[in-house]
């Protein structure tokens, strides 16, 4: 746990790529190696990811179970690339997740390929849902981050990024997350606002909601309130989308984020960690009243990236065919949470809040830019971790779902020592 | 020559799949492996591609070499995902990406990773376009296509692609192409609405241009209609932006399909093939006075596909070091010429005229549905190729660079025994 | 207070004009003359009027001062028209505003002639405050009413004049208004989403805000909540614009109707009973720095209205040269609260409560459709006045501030004869 | 024609209206008197009228039938203001329109009053047209003006004007208007786009015409192009919008524009001189089919201007009962063409173009600035008139209809002098 030498050269990065780069400020070093959670900078530092890219790997790094499939598959020279055609890869992921994730959920959707990123397949679903319902406002919510495309753009929160847009962002707007302010019961509130016909919001094609919102502060929905929000859809005929591309993939503790709350979305969008393998990789589901897309009304290059349907099945199968990742999930989500609690009654000083659900939490800081600096210090330390929120104030947690007790009892001491350290720096007291 | 077997049931993806599904309906077969310039499907039928994965395998199915590459790196537990960490991979790339193409073109241009998508670079370029003129409207092509997200959709042409989006599309004109309509001589024309201050056309942030229009028509624009489109541009401090996705990486003959007409864009999107072995990449160029983006400001979960990163690189290597490649390019794209020209003569029933450019090649029909016919005999004699064009009336030749002549002429010969197979059934005449 | 007789042939109307028509069919008679408080109609009747042209006729019907004058401007071949070029009629209502309103309050606007109706000036508003901040959006409020053409409807609330548009309203985002919901502290929700920086709703261009909802259901903002508002748009430098045109020219007892909350708006909208006599006209104030239009960058046909200069002009100087008016205004609203008070409390089976500021009242009946009726009723008993609010469920007075309270009393029993019939017929209890 | 003393003062309106007026700056005198062609400043100088209200004042200043019946109105106590209530004025406007102007030329028209100016019945037809079509784009043309306020402003032409909205103009797009360009065949171009399912070109709602574009450079469109656009029109069933506003109420020698050209528009937008007086008013017609508002769905304080009724109505008996009228104007509008014509010829320095249709006529000037100066030399010498046109390149004659010929030829010799006074002080030659 002391710190690392960290001297790879950064100089390729910024001479030659564009300043929008990011996380190669946040984390200065040339990665070259990665398994299960762990990785390995070219200074031979090794890392404990609390990040597993932003939720993509739910399954560890290079999973020996999917690396041997996958280049398997590439030997045999499989198809690798094939926009919507058949092929047998797409073929045996569709049945697959069809036969394990969706039957045994009672789950009836249609499955769409809409290119294989997490915008894509939001885009996909904002225009299917005007498109079924013939109205252009879509309602999202506050702190809510859907993608970078204009579509996507429109229903995310925040400014710095909304401003890339260069141009206005319409159709589009944010309503009060569940428990955003004291005294607005968020859900009543937009009730009255679409029964009033008068308020000015016109009635929506749908809402857009993220169960626990990743990017915005690790603010998680309670149940009630996403089946309060489900009753005001159903009542004036608006779709429910869940946008569930961080959030699903097991990463709250089921394969769907919002099984437990009981709901029935209209639409949901799973990117991420769908592929398995950290490969691109997307899907949109909807209720079959709702296909309503004519051929190729909506499609992509990349919709067909075979490698992925190959790593994608693999995962379904081996994580998902019974109960016991979810209960494994469940369990650390517990140990998780009990060791922040702790973290956050050790150092009153940085006036921690816990935050979250499953395997995807955070300390929310009430001290300006403490958050931040807990996750440069666990760098240094070789704990890869990131903040959220809307003033970076929420020092969160996404390590793989497949970590071990062991890893993440490590990963929460280098936390421990970092915030010592920040508290130290900044001379803070409670 | 003689008609196929295909017999592999695609109920699959007509029980599970929404009915956006597109090219397993044109193409009703399921396939299993490809190699070079040749697919197989579950039937064991052998298929000539002249499809390229729309312009995606430019370097042929599964290249031995980068397919070794690819698989030493994933047996080595290479980096995987890394959104914009950085890596070697990544770091390669850009290096070489460098050395390789930019400096010997003496282009100066900052790289950024938008997305994987093509839709990811375009909808880049625009927001980085708005954002450095401050203006907010953008000048598209007719018949245009650049991808399905919102900013993209509303520079693309299509018009039932267009009413997938469910809103209006705004902040985008289409003007006329080069050669779009007799007697408009277009560039006149777009430069008179610009400079007439009463036209109600506002000076657009910028052009977004495709030198060679795949998806409209395999419409090839003059280089001074290029050069005149530049001129425009720079008199009026409007951002020139080329979508080079489809036509980019060696389909007309160059690495950028621009070199010829001796222009300098603003900004470059290239996807599809950059990845070299189809797996889902892209990159935005940009002048680096350009370069205003905040760090951060675009971003997306797949930036980091360190696979395709790895093929890239070795596609870059291995194809561009020299000018043999672009060599090979031009007198193959002379081949299919000559052979298209020789069936218009052969086949006047089908009003033919040769379009096109490099190897990215086609025959409008005039003849209405011919072409579309003529693709669908030539999969059942096992050649794969599509249509093009607003009324789907060119068939499109896209193979892959590396498809040997005698590729070529089989595949030519079967389109010219689908040609008579229409003309008979048809009973077209002359 | 018998019913009336009430003949007139309404078929001109019904066969030749559009179905959009709307008080012909609320008060389905033909009107001939009118004079203060007073219209009479073809058959004979008279009416007591509480609906003052919607705010219109403050000084009443016909006055006969500036009819004088009128008549004396008219036959004396006054210009008539004379878009915004300098005449007499002009220049004095210019240095009459500026002398009699403007001075003695302290408040230095410049003067903006946007064309001579409401939705004219809040236009002009709307795009002065985005030109001034370089800002697209604009915050309106629930239940606000601000005109029929593009910008204004995209701030308006009512759900039926908005689809009217027909496409969709944009850069637009309605808040809640003052009291909109119990539990929500409106001005600290709204602070609250600006300050922070994820929350989707951008930092807008202005603030538009009525202080009394005419249209919207005789809302009256508290003045603390304007002071609230006042204080929240100069910590984000956004623009306060109130639009005064029902409520101000002494409406609520002063002659703007912020006068008495102590702010200071940057842009202020005038019209209706601007005029005086009824002629249409209306003015935009703005703040000295704020006037950066170029000459001509607005314009309109109907900019110079002389008829009606001429008795605005006699307006101001009759009514405002010193607070007589404004006393006799707030001894009135206090007569028309005492007396509604009285009829909510005789009436207990209507729900009544009262609702807004000096002469601008009403009451808001809790039973479904009763405010309506009384309205119906009051009508075929000589009394004019409308319903207001999504529900229509305010019957809400609006006399000419110049009715003498013998006429106000009258109306009055008219109301409370009507609302027995209403009982009566509906057979409701308390 | 010797230069007038001009020294009223014009520090009211610089001191207290804000920088956006214009005509007080264009004619820098103060008004007070006018009567038929003539106005008279507070200097005692007589002008002559070659602009007549921008096309306000066909029937002239303060003519003497309609003052009189105004002024009878008046004196009576009739009602002034209405909204659009049942009153007599209102019934009798709409008998006399219909007897007098409708049925006449067999048009079944239903008539809207949508508020009182140019941009109220242009927003009305604009809805109804979006609500009629169910799309969103209405194509305008090429130096079109409709209006300032936001929806008007999205089909005009004008940078400057259209860069007062301050936020981009969405859902319309230019056309080139006939004539725009040489080699430019507008109605095919158009019927090109639209046929053509990728061109980038949505069908539109609506077209949006003038016959003659009279802010944009009087340009004349021919009936066979008016004739090609209205059967575009039918093909795709878009709707037709004739704006009349300018061109309408005899302006170019019929009641509408468009009766010679033999079409039939599903809309006509009339405002301007169908007041007949110069006050306020605007109607909008459409077919009967197209009525779908619902009642009130389009609204505005100011639809009842009844004094402008009144003149509406005398002005319609008194001009359209027969065809003397039609007559006279045809015959003035040769005598100008031939005057105008010869001083093109007399002064070639000036590299003339004569343009218009009727008593709508103008001379364009080949040399930049010109037509600028002769209308300041002009108003120097007693004669107001204006620019038009892109780049102010037109001197624009629109003087009542009911001038006399001796006045057309005073004002003709006063341009004489004013050209050659240019010509003189720039030292121009042929």
């Amino acid at each position: 746990m002391s710190v690392f030498v960290q001297e790879a050269s950064m100089k390729t990065f910024e001479e030659l790529e564009s300043k929008v780069r990011s996380y190669s400020r946040s984390f200065p070093t040339v990665f070259e190696k990665s398994k299960g959670y762990k990785l390995w900078d070219v200074d031979g530092n090794e890392y404990i990811d609390f990040f597993a890219g932003a939720g993509t790997l739910n399954y560890g790094h290079n999973n020996d179970l999917m690396k041997k499939k996958l280049i398997e598959y590439i030997e045999s020279d499989g198809i690798t690339h094939s926009l919507d055609m058949g092929t047998i890869a797409r073929k045996n992921f569709l049945e697959t997740f069809n036969d394990v994730i969706l039957k045994p959920r009672n789950l009836e959707y249609k499955v769409m390929f809409p290119g294989p990123t997490g915008t894509n397949t939001v885009e996909s679903a904002l225009k299917l849902a005007r498109k079924v319902t013939g109205r252009d406002l879509v309602i999202s919510f506050t702190n809510g981050f859907h993608g970078m495309t204009m579509g996507s753009l429109a229903v995310t929160g925040n400014a710095s990024k909304r401003a890339g847009a260069g141009t206005p962002l319409t159709n589009a707007v944010a309503m009060p997350f569940d428990n955003y302010m004291d005294g607005i019961d968020s859900a009543a509130y937009i009730e009255k606002l679409l029964e009033d016909s008068s308020s000015g919001i016109d009635i929506p094609a749908a809402f857009i909601v993220e169960t626990v919102q990743g990017e915005g502060g690790i603010n998680a929905a309670s149940f009630e309130w996403l089946r309060k929000i489900e009753a005001i859809a159903k009542r004036f005929d608006i779709l429910l989308i869940i946008d569930d591309v961080q959030a699903g993939n097991g990463r709250t503790g089921t394969f769907f984020s919002f099984e437990k709350a009981g709901i029935d979305p209209d639409i949901v969008c799973l990117s991420k960690s769908i592929g398995g393998y950290g490969m691109p990789m997307a899907i949109t589901l909807f209720k079959p009243e709702h296909d309503i897309w004519g051929a190729g009304e909506h499609n992509g290059t990349f919709r067909g990236n075979n490698m992925a349907f190959i790593t994608a099945t693999e995962a379904i199968k081996n994580f998902w065919a019974n109960d016991e990742f979810e209960e494994e999930i469940q369990e650390k989500g517990e140990f998780i949470s009990d060791k922040l609690a702790d973290l956050i009654v050790k150092y009153p000083e940085i006036q921690g809040e816990l935050r979250g659900r499953g395997m995807m939490k955070g300390i929310a800081c009430g001290v300006d830019g403490v958050a931040e600096e807990v996750c440069k210090e666990a760098f240094k330390r070789g704990l890869i971790m990131e903040t959220s929120g809307p003033s970076d104030e929420v020092a969160k947690l996404l390590p793989p779902l497949v970590i071990s007790k062991d890893g993440l009892a490590k990963g929460i001491e280098i936390m421990d020592v970092s915030i010592q350290e920040v508290i130290r720096k900044r001379g803070l007291s409670a």
